[in-house]
C-alpha cells in the first residue's frame, strides 16, 4: 500500500514538467504553478519513501553549503536532514571564522566556496531590501563562474529564507495544506486568514507572511491578510497577491482587525511580524552600528506592540472560524502565552489543541527541500525518482 | 586469524539477548547484564574490523545529531567516529545559533530536529538533577511525536554524559579491563579502588565515578570508593552499588583515604570531583547567574580542595597495590602534577607509566557508542552484524 | 575526449613513483620532485573526473579532521570538499569547544581524536616558529600511538598552512603555472616575480611567498624575490630557494624594488607579508597577551608599512613584464584598492583584468587536496586510480 501511494506520487511528478536544473529557487513567484506542483508531489514521494523506510539517497558526494546570517534551528535540521538523505555533505560557511572579514567580495566568495559545490541553501532574513538582494548577487557570481570555466557545474541557491519570501516554509505549508484538505484542488474556495499577532519581541521578519500570501493566493484559496495599522508588508508583494488570486480565482483583502480574518475562516494563521517601516529604519540603523538609536527603536516598538496585545489567537476568536474549527498553522517557535512568554501570539489552549498538527505542518520541510535540491541538481529528476521508487519496490519484496 | 577473532565475537554477540531497537541508553544500570555483554562483544567485533581495514558501515543515510551542553573532545570526536562509520551524517545541534533561547520547549525542539534523525547523543552533566531529567523529557517527546504519526521513526538518544551516568565512558573502560584481564569472568573478586584525587580546579561532574561504581559491581568485582568527607557521590547511586555487588557476588564498600581503597587493589581509578552538596548549591546559583556567588563559592571550593593535596596517585601509594602492579585507569584528561598543572590527581612518574593504556581504554569510546548506534537502529543487528562479516570475509579472500 | 585527457593524466601518474602511504605532508621541499610531478598529475586526473561529472569517490567512510588555529574560506571549503568527495565525513576540532584548554597534552589531544580518523589537516601560521613545531609534535605522538597499537592506522596530516610553508596553496599555484604554460617542462627559464606589495593591514603570514620560492625554483624557473628592507623571509627557505635553483638549472636572487622585479617576467605574485622580525617579536608578545604591546608593534608596522606605499601592482608596472603581459596570481583574497581597501597590493584595473585567471589559480587546491589524502592513505593509488577511471568510462558509455 505504501509502495501504491509512492508510485501515485512518482506517476503525478513525471506528469509535470520542471525546469529548475542548474537554477536557483527563491521567490515562489518567480517559478509556475506546474513547477510548484512538482515540488510538492516530489516532496510527498520523498516523504512516504522515508516513512517506510528506503533510502532515497541520489549523489555520491558533493557539498551542500549552507550560509545562516540568522538563527535557526527547524530550517537548518532541514537542509542538514535533506543534504544527508541525498548523499550531500553539509559544510556550513561560519562568516566569522572566514576571510570574509577581510573586505572580501561576494563575487568572490562565492565561487570559492563552491568549486565542488551542488548546493548552497542561504539564510538572509535580518535587512530589509538586502536578503534578496544578496542571493542574486551570489547567483550571479555563480552563473559568471560557470560560463567562464572557473565552476565546473553551477551550484544552485535555496532560499532559506529572505526579506521578501520564505519559499521553504510557505512550501511546507502548502504541502500540509493539499495533504490536509486531500488535496490541492480542495483549496479552491477554502479561506485562510494571515493574521499579524501580538508578540513581546520586535523585529521579526515579513517573509513568512509574504511567502504565505504570495503562495496560497496562487490556488484559488480566499486569502485575507489582517494588521493593525503600520503594520503593513512590503507593497510589491501584496501586487502579487492580489494579482495571484485574480488568475486563480481566488480572493485577496486586507483586513484590519483577527477577528474579521478568521470569521468564517478554513485556515488561521496569527504570527507576529514587524512593521514594514520600523524594519527599514531598523536597516538603516543597524548598518550604523548605532546601540542608542537601536534601543530606543526597539523601545518605542514595543511600546507600539503593546497597543496590540488583543492580537491573541485565543478560543474567542478560533470560534468565529468554520465551524469554530479552522486549521490553526505556525511556522514555530510561537509565542505561546503563559508556556514561552507572558502574553503572546496564542493562547496556551489554543495551540496545545493544534501543537501536533504544526508539528505535521514542519515535518514537511526537510522533504520540500529535499525535493528543490533533487530538482535542481538532476538532469532527469523523473527517470532517478522512478529508479529509486523501483530500487524501493524490490528491497520491500 | 583476524578474521577468527572477528567470528568468534560475532558468535558470542549472536548468544545474546538484546531489546534496544528505537530505544535510548541513559544509565547502565538500567539495562540487563545480558545486554550489556552484547554492546561489548558487539564494540570488540566492530573495533577488530576497523583493524582490519574493512568498513562495517550499516547505513546509507540519516542524521546523528549531538547536543553538547558542556565541552567534550574523547567524546564529540568517538561520536562523530562512530556516525561516520555506520554511515550517518554528524549535525551538532548549537543551542547559541538556534532559536532554542526565544523560549522554544524542548518537547518541540526535540521533535523539530527528529523528522530525518536516527540518534540523538546528549552531553548534559553541568547540573545535579538536570542532566539526566533533561534526556528523559526529550525522550517523552520522541516518544509522543512517533506515537503520533510526527516522527516516522523515533530516534535513540546516547547518553554522552549527565548528571547521573555517563554510560559510554563506563561502557569503553569495563570493554578495556575485559580486554586487559582477558574476559568478563576474569573481573570477579578482582579489586578496583574507585578514588577521589585532588585537582586544581573544581566543579568536575560525578558522572565517572558514578558510572564505575554502577556498572563494575555487576560483574562481581570488588569495588572500594575513597573519597575525604564531604566529597560523596548521589546517595541513589551508592544503593545501586551496593545492590549489584550483592546480586554478582561483588563487594561495595566505602573508605575515607586512597591509601586504604589502593591497598592490594589490581585497578585503580583516581579521578575528582565536586562534592555532591557544592554541585547543588552551584546548580542554583547558575540559574541565578549570580557571578559573585559563583566565584566565591568556587573560592571557597578551591580552599577545601586544597586541605586534600595529599590525595595524589603517587608511586608510594601505587606500590599499596597488587605487586605494586595495579592497572591505573583514568577516563582522560588527568590532572598530571608537574604537567598539566603544579599538583594534581597523579604523579607524572606514574601516569607516564600508564599513558598508553589509559589510551589504550579512551580507544574503545568509538565502537562502544558505534555498538549503541548500532543496536538501538537495527531491528536485527545480529543478521547485519554477520553480513557486515561475510563481507569482510570475502574482501579478505 | 574527456577521458582520453583523464586517461592520459593517469598514465603520467602511473609512471612516477611515490611513498606517502600513511605519511605527513609538510612541506614541499621535503618530498622528491618525482613526488610533487605525480600529485599535479593526480589532481589533474581527478578535477577532469569531477569536471564531467564522474565521482571519484574511493572511500567508505572515516574521518577528516581539520584544526583551524587561523581563520580560512578558501582552505577550509577545499579541504571539505576533498573529504566529501573521497567519502570521509568531515568533522573540525575547535579548540575552544574542547577540552585542551584543560591543559592537556598535544601528544594526548593528538591520539584522542585519531582512532577513526584517516586525515588530518592543519593551519597554525600565526606564530613563527611554532607552526610546523606543532604539525611535527602531533606527527610524533600519531606515530608513537601507531606504533603501539593505540591507533590502529597512522592518520595523515596535511599542512593547510603554518609558518614556514602553504603547500596547498603552492602546489594549486604550480597546477595553475603547468595549465597555463602548457606542462611543468615549459617552466624552465620562465621569470617568476614573488614581490611584496603594500597592504593596509600586517601580520600576514611569511607562507605564501616562502612556499612559492620553495616550490618553483625546482622547476627551472628564474625567480626574483623582491621586498623592502626589513621585509626578510626566514632566511633557511632563501637557502632552500637558491638550492633548489642551482639543482634544477633556474635561478633565485632577491631585489629592492616591485619594479626591478617585475621586469621581464612572465609571472608576477604581488602580495603582502610581515616583516621577519615583527612577526617574531609578535608571538613573544602574544604569549603574554600584553594587549598594549600588541597594539603598540601594530601600531609601528602599519607606520612602517605606509613608507611603502608605492610598492602597489599598477598598470605602469605590469607594462615592465614580458611584453606587459605577465601572468598575475595570487593566493586571494588580495586587497584592491579602492575595493576592498583605499590602497592595497594590486589596483583595481590591474586585479579584474586577471581576476579569473586568479579565481582558476585557487579552483586547483581543492584537488590538489584530495590528491594528496588519496596519496597518503591508499596503499596502491595507481590501481584505485585506474579502477576509478575505468569505472567513469563504462559510465559514460
Amino acid at each position: 500500500m505504501a509502495n501504491d501511494a509512492i508510485r501515485q506520487q512518482l506517476e503525478a511528478f513525471r506528469a509535470l514538467k520542471t525546469d529548475l536544473h542548474y537554477k536557483d529557487f527563491l521567490i515562489t513567484w518567480e517559478h509556475p504553478r506546474q513547477e510548484i506542483e512538482a515540488i510538492l508531489a516530489l516532496a510527498e514521494a520523498l516523504k512516504l519513501l522515508h516513512q517506510q523506510g528506503t533510502s532515497y539517497r541520489a549523489f555520491d558526494s558533493g557539498l551542500a553549503i549552507s550560509i545562516f546570517r540568522d538563527n535557526s534551528t527547524r530550517t537548518r535540521f532541514s537542509f542538514a536532514a535533506a543534504a544527508s538523505a541525498l548523499g550531500f555533505t553539509l559544510s556550513e560557511l561560519d562568516e566569522q571564522k572566514s576571510q570574509i572579514a577581510h573586505g572580501e567580495t561576494v563575487r568572490e566568495t562565492a565561487n570559492m566556496i563552491s568549486f565542488m559545490a551542488e548546493v548552497i541553501g542561504i539564510r538572509d532574513d535580518m535587512f530589509l531590501g538586502e536578503g534578496h538582494r544578496y542571493m542574486k548577487e551570489v547567483g550571479d557570481a555563480l552563473t559568471d563562474g560557470a560560463e567562464r570555466g572557473v565552476l565546473h557545474r553551477r551550484p544552485s541557491i535555496v532560499n532559506l529564507q529572505c526579506d521578501v519570501d520564505h519559499p521553504t516554509q510557505a512550501l511546507a505549508d502548502l504541502a500540509w495544506l493539499k495533504k490536509h484538505f486531500g488535496g490541492l484542488d480542495q483549496l479552491k474556495g477554502k479561506k485562510l486568514a494571515m493574521s499579524w499577532a501580538y508578540s513581546p519581541s520586535y523585529g521579526k521578519p515579513l517573509s513568512v507572511p509574504q511567502g504565505v500570501i504570495g503562495l496560497m493566493t496562487r490556488f484559488g484559496m480566499e486569502v485575507t491578510l489582517a494588521h493593525p495599522e503600520g503594520y503593513g508588508l512590503i507593497p510589491e508583494v501584496l501586487e502579487v497577491a492580489r494579482r495571484n488570486a485574480a488568475e486563480s480565482g481566488g480572493k485577496f483583502q486586507v483586513a484590519t482587525s483577527m477577528e474579521e480574518a478568521f470569521r468564517g475562516a478554513d485556515v488561521v494563521y496569527p504570527k507576529s511580524w514587524a512593521p514594514y517601516h520600523v524594519m527599514q529604519r531598523r536597516t538603516e540603523i543597524l548598518k550604523t552600528s548605532d546601540t542608542a538609536a537601536l534601543k530606543a527603536l526597539e523601545k518605542e516598538c514595543l511600546a507600539n506592540n503593546a497597543r496590540f496585545t488583543g492580537w491573541e489567537c485565543d478560543r474567542a476568536k478560533m470560534n468565529l472560524t468554520r465551524g469554530g474549527k479552522a486549521l490553526y498553522m505556525h511556522c514555530l517557535p510561537a509565542d505561546i502565552s503563559g508556556v514561552s512568554c507572558q502574553q503572546g501570539e496564542v493562547s496556551a489552549e489554543v495551540f496545545e489543541q493544534y501543537r501536533i498538527p504544526t508539528y505535521h505542518e514542519a515535518s514537511y520541510k526537510p522533504f520540500v527541500i529535499s525535493a528543490l535540491m533533487f530538482l535542481t541538481r538532476l538532469r532527469d529528476p523523473g527517470a532517478k525518482l522512478a529508479a529509486i521508487v523501483e530500487r524501493a519496490r524490490r528491497l520491500s519484496l
